[in-house]
């Protein structure tokens, strides 16, 4: 079947990259992102939403492919300026993506949602795919560690660079899912979850009232954020063995997404580990926007499979 | 006289030009510049002072003398971006100017005291003099227009091009002069009023709960905005017909400030017009950083001619 109405959850850089590849790879209008807001906090008294930002630009085709964050272009004239003041420099804001921020900020401080915000933004960039931040109200993921105490995730992620070991991941604030969030998980055809870290951008949107009861009636098809035992990006390899004490792998992502899974991508060789879903290999690796409508369209080719 | 604490009244461009050879012409840390805050407003969420600023960039060395504004080198990223977005670009902020804009606005929202924010900022950048908000609370200018109803100064003076003809200046909010600005005039031994706007600069400060009281007891020179009956800068060449019906010139400009003068520096060939104050004619055009420096020293030297 050909979908019309997908819904794929997203973290930052490599759902993002994948979301690029899916809303070229479906009719227009047809791909809705549910976005991790669990990284979300305030810096310098603005409202920073990492991963919507990073979905938004990168739909945009805006964003900073290099870098894998901000925008392409980039210059950090402010946050100079901000570090000769001795003011906090440790996460890089950028002086275009500082507009993002303060337009966003003075919205959501004059009543506006963090959905309407979004939306317009989104608009404004000519994102052609429908953004929806999972909540409005704030959901905070902290990262307990073994010997540095309980952080919040951007001061762990970022101001500590994911060194400090994981004992257990929280989400603070448990928000509802949006109104909009739920209408789309119940009208669509199709749910993919992105190669993202399961625990820190796909676990916070799953952890929402009413997301994971809405999604087991639907199809869910993942590709797996591990790659012959690596992570592409990101504390994914050393936080599945922190965390489980298995192996990083793609098996392990499975496992920890049990019986949510309907079909799961993987890169070719990591399937022979997995029993008891139905798996298709492939080259998942995605360097080149080619490569992202190409691992996109496999996707949808073997969800369609699934469905049928 | 050598004077060791002097305060001076400023608004921004001609008055912060003014200060900073004043602040030249004393010993270090004599010089004591209270702000007008008068033209203070929230924008893109952001607490903006735009004289405060023009005094510390000034007197920091680092604002941009060509265009009287903002920072040196500056870049304007972040409005390009806000323009995308169709944001409100009539007020233009640079990128390194937002880092200022963002550390304030921070901390007072965490409860700091504009006097406080400023003088960490001041500090930072390295300036000598004593930097004093007039108020810690909000007093807005408002510009009473014959044609176009009320505006808040910076609607009136950026978003109109100070256009719309003035009816009357008002001063909403009338918080009380900060206890460091009135201990600052009560331990000075001179009050120096730069080639300011009368109106919408120094009479913010006068207007203010005790201000005018401390001032009366100590010797006021000012140095006359109005050059051969225009202004270097800004609307007071149109503004004093407008609000008084006379001629620009030096001597509307004491007929405002009235017996609050000790002595009025004005420039050569403007003394004609002026009777019953003691009136030095100089050169009083700030081309150069040395003429700052010079009409300062001469400023003074007069002013201790005075107090003698």
């Amino acid at each position: 079947m050909t979908f019309s109405r997908v819904v794929a959850l997203s973290g930052g850089v490599g759902g993002a990259r994948f979301l690029d590849g899916v809303a070229r790879a479906l009719p227009p209008g047809a791909l809705t992102a549910v976005v991790n807001t669990g990284d979300d906090f305030t810096h310098l008294g603005l409202s920073i939403c990492p991963d919507v930002d990073t979905v938004m630009y990168t739909l945009a085709a805006v964003g900073d492919e290099e870098r894998g964050w901000g925008l392409a272009g980039e210059t950090f004239a402010a946050m100079e300026m901000v570090r000769r003041y001795g003011g906090p420099d440790w996460f890089n804001l950028g002086d275009r993506d500082l507009a993002t921020h303060l337009l966003r900020s003075e919205a959501l401080a004059k009543g506006e949602s963090l959905t309407a915000v979004t939306a317009r933004l989104c608009a404004a960039l000519g994102v052609g795919a429908r953004v929806l931040p999972m909540a409005d109200a704030p959901c905070r993921t902290m990262i307990e560690t073994v010997a540095d105490g309980t952080l919040p995730f951007q001061q762990w992620f970022v101001g500590r660079r994911a060194q400090p070991a994981v004992r257990a991941v929280r989400f603070e604030g448990r928000p509802p899912a949006t109104r909009e969030v739920l209408d789309a998980i119940d009208a669509c055809e199709l749910v993919l979850i992105p190669p993202s870290n399961p625990y820190v951008s796909i676990d916070p949107i799953l952890s929402l009232d009413g997301v994971a009861a809405a999604i087991a009636n639907k199809p869910v098809v993942a590709v797996s954020p591990i790659l012959g035992g690596r992570a592409v990006k990101g504390p994914l390899g050393t936080m599945i063995p922190q965390l489980t004490g298995a192996a990083a792998s793609a098996s392990a992502v499975a496992r920890h997404y049990g019986s949510l899974l309907r079909g799961f991508v993987v890169e070719r060789g990591d399937e022979r580990d997995i029993d008891g879903i139905a798996v298709r290999a492939t080259d998942t690796l995605m360097r080149t926007r080619d490569d992202r409508l190409r691992l996109a369209q496999q996707t949808l080719a073997f969800a369609s499979e699934l469905v049928a």
